[in-house]
């Protein structure tokens, strides 16, 4: 794998080191219920304001209904590499403090956390995964009868790395990790770290 | 410390099993530079929305001008056990595309996942955290010129585990890892997984 832009000023845990977003899922492994159920344990994990665990999952797997459904949502674009994955999930959030109903501003940023978990638990197990924005949220609405009190936030293809060459040649030459601003640029008011 | 609440039914990623957040800072020690960049370079390999990677952070040291600032937002609730921390710090994120200016629907839901890789780092560094929606918005907007651009997402203590007696008596009888919902309760049309 092209690592160019994965250069490490600084140790850091492996699993956030190795993970990137790949598209080159192989169409026939099938993830083991294990190694599913390991990555929602890690998202649950997460911390969050006034500990309200926001985040909910859909989960389909390869063949069955909810991944079907997933699968159909998907512009054309991602369904044409991310229907060769294991597994599609929808992570959704609840907008609402369960305790008082009143608005919980951070349903987004806690459920980011939890995918944050996911993704790493996920790098750990030797699993790959690509979130994804590129999907009709009215249909997945609909299709999971999803109330308007819960976010649809993002749509997550997990799997194994397969065959590159599989790609469309878009796809294929993208295929690699992304590069990164430097530490400086994500300093607001950056006279902090001198 | 008390574990009653993480009993954990899969094996995931040490960080996620021991990580937690206390309120016991150790008022005396400070964080080595090497470790705090760390946390950072842990943050910024975080996924995001077209590699947006809307997080920023400002950071504030014991004693310097950003610590006290920061400091000085908190609620009194906080501030009595986070003024204790080494580093304060606060996550923002910029909530258009820098591309095309349009809205990020994703922004805080990608800082969300980079606090996420930051809190782990900072974990295997034998460092701990705790997220605090409990400060002053409009204070650290005007305290750090933070243009309505940017979303005030958090308020987070970094430092060292010190003294649980130190604490208030309503903060030392909470002092000690909360309990999550089940994986069953998270699965939104849990047929899923049967």
């Amino acid at each position: 794998m092209d690592m160019e832009n994965r250069k490490f000023d600084y140790e850091v845990i492996e699993e956030i080191k190795t993970r990137w977003s790949p598209r080159a899922f192989d169409p026939e492994r099938t993830v083991p219920e294990d190694d599913l159920m390991g990555m929602l344990e890690a998202a649950r994990y997460a911390p969050s304001c006034f500990n309200e665990q926001p985040w909910r999952f859909i989960v389909g797997r390869r063949g069955d209904s909810n991944f079907e459904r997933i699968k159909a949502a998907l512009t054309d674009s991602n369904r044409e590499w991310a229907s060769k994955a294991s597994v599609l999930m929808m992570i959704l959030s609840v907008q609402k403090f369960e305790k008082n109903q009143k608005p919980n501003r951070w349903h987004l940023f806690d459920a980011g956390t939890a995918w944050g978990y996911l993704s790493l638990e996920a790098e750990r197990r030797g699993l790959i995964t690509h979130a994804m924005a590129g999907y009709n949220r009215d249909q997945i609405r609909e299709a999971f009868s999803v109330p308007e009190e819960l976010s649809i936030i993002a749509a997550v293809a997990v799997g194994y790395y397969g065959d590159k060459a599989s790609l469309s040649q878009k796809n294929f030459e993208n295929e690699k990790p992304s590069p990164r601003n430097s530490i400086q640029d994500l300093l607001y008011q950056s006279q902090a770290i001198e």
